[in-house]
């Protein structure tokens, strides 16, 4: 180790650098939409991030994709499989496609008929098992065909492809303030990684469902809190029941300014002004970001805020709900 | 004239050229959001150009910033006028308004109380007459008030604003065709200027809806032909009601490939599509290019397509009826 540089620890977990953002920026160029800061209709110092421009309907493909594309090809060419009720088996099943290389999506049999449907008809091979044994059943599948496992958060090439959000934020504004959802943490992770990195002096917030915050208590403890499913699941925000890693919640600890939450109603209210006042379709958790800086602003240190809105995946139902004012 | 560069004139109107373009968008880079190229969900060979993401909800921001921002310091410091039942007069209202000015739109009394109310939230004094008063009463304020008019379409400082959406193209694509709505012709003759000379193997071609289709029969005559009110606000697309000018039709005759017509149907269908299907809130007028593309493909030439969404100002009524399904 005398030769070469320090590397970055938080208690023994080597954390993403700029640099693997930056390399990921680069991977995954051709394959994702670059978008751009929306001014948004309730401050002038709001932007918006609009992740539900991608092909896909939200962030993950940013990740799915750097990790795909960093698979050795050999490896890769096998094929890849990943477990999801939601936009990352969608993403994983676009990236696999778009390298003409095999995808199985293992998704919990009692997945929304329109999300099994959206995933086969990217290419992916769907199999349906009970909720409680998708990861055993993945990796069951990885190991019998040979396939890659792409998981949706704890996986270095994952945090470092969401990153790219914080780098593009970081290329457009001089940002003090930047407000990402937290779920399994990879994108906070990521994004608090490329800010803190190009504009020190902003300040990095995540965004939690008050029904699922086990984030904020993992980094109050210092370690991480599984919340039951029976408490996650109460929340409307189903992109952000998940709990974070040993591996993202180091990058949270190391790289985020706190972290707030926000209530249901506050969600669902975000999430339509989105649709009747900024034209955007969003669904609840790409909502969490923005219902943090439009409900509790007294919380928040001031100046030029971007809320990353993660995806646009909204149920037909709610659409219509919002649709209905 | 000796020793000046030529002009292209066509019947001697002297037409707006790149460099023109190149200029606007430099003048409002810091005023507009510079808009991505979206895959569509319907054809990997379609892209969206989303300019329903502007501001003010519609690509009438750049024409009307880029018109703002080139007024001499001293005209501009007066105020503006501008006569609009839409997109245009709150697209002045916006570049006004980031400049410090005063700004009058004219109305038509009948116009909805929610377009109405959009414009003066953007600090614009409102003025309502009867619709057909609505040019002579704009000059009327415009001279009693030393006012600086800015047209919706009949200017090149708002077609070469108009034309930074074809820069933008040019620069995120190889592009084989761009479908482009034709209403007044600002932006057809904009971006047909924009990509006719970045991409000389480009076709560019206007879609019109079949009840306001004056433009095609303009081209086909080779003269503007008026069509009565009475005609053309049969459609359903508000923004496409406008007749083309001497200034745009002489740009469309130099640079536009051909012109297709859609039907109601079709427009319906397609704005509709984008709500549930590509996530995005777009008008009537705004899905007019896409759905040349998704019903008249076989009228069309081939390769990488771009289709302009123009807008996205949806009334609350349609909104809820494309979200009900």
């Amino acid at each position: 180790m005398l030769a070469g540089p320090a590397v970055p620890k938080v208690c023994g977990v080597e954390l993403v650098e700029l640099d693997d953002v930056q390399e990921a920026a680069d991977t995954i160029r051709a394959m994702v939409v670059r978008t751009p800061l929306l001014p948004s209709p309730w401050s002038p110092e709001l932007w918006l991030k609009p992740e539900n421009l991608q092909p896909t309907g939200a962030f993950k493909l940013r990740g799915a994709s750097n990790a795909v594309a960093r698979l050795p090809a050999s490896r890769r060419a096998a094929g890849v499989v990943t477990q999801s009720s939601g936009n990352h088996g969608q993403a994983v099943a676009y990236a696999a496609r778009s390298h003409g290389v095999p995808c199985v999506v293992v998704m919990p049999d009692v997945a929304g008929p329109h999300k099994i449907e959206a995933t086969r008809a990217l290419g992916a091979e769907v199999v349906l098992v009970p909720a409680a044994d998708r990861q055993t059943a993945a990796e069951a599948v990885a190991a019998d065909r040979g396939l890659a496992m792409i998981p949706p958060f704890d996986h270095r090439d994952v945090i470092a492809g969401q990153g790219t959000v914080g780098l593009e934020i970081a290329d457009d504004l001089a940002v003090d303030l930047v407000l990402v959802p937290v779920g399994g943490g990879g994108l906070a992770s990521g994004v608090a990684t490329a800010i803190k990195a190009r504009h020190p002096g902003a300040a990095v917030i995540g965004v939690e469902p008050a029904l699922a915050a086990d984030a904020q208590e993992s980094l109050a403890a210092g370690a991480v809190r599984v919340w039951p499913v029976e408490r996650t699941y109460r929340t409307v925000a189903d992109g952000l029941r998940t709990q974070v890693s040993e591996l993202t919640l180091a990058h949270l600890q190391a790289r985020l300014d706190g972290i707030i939450t926000v209530t249901e109603e506050e969600i669902l209210d975000t999430a339509e002004a989105m649709l009747r006042e900024a034209r955007l379709v969003v669904e609840p958790s790409g909502a969490v970001a923005a219902a943090g800086y439009r409900h509790h602003r007294g919380e928040l240190p001031g100046g030029r805020t971007v809320a990353v809105v993660t995806g646009g995946n909204l149920a037909p139902d709610l659409l219509r709900r919002f649709a209905a004012g």
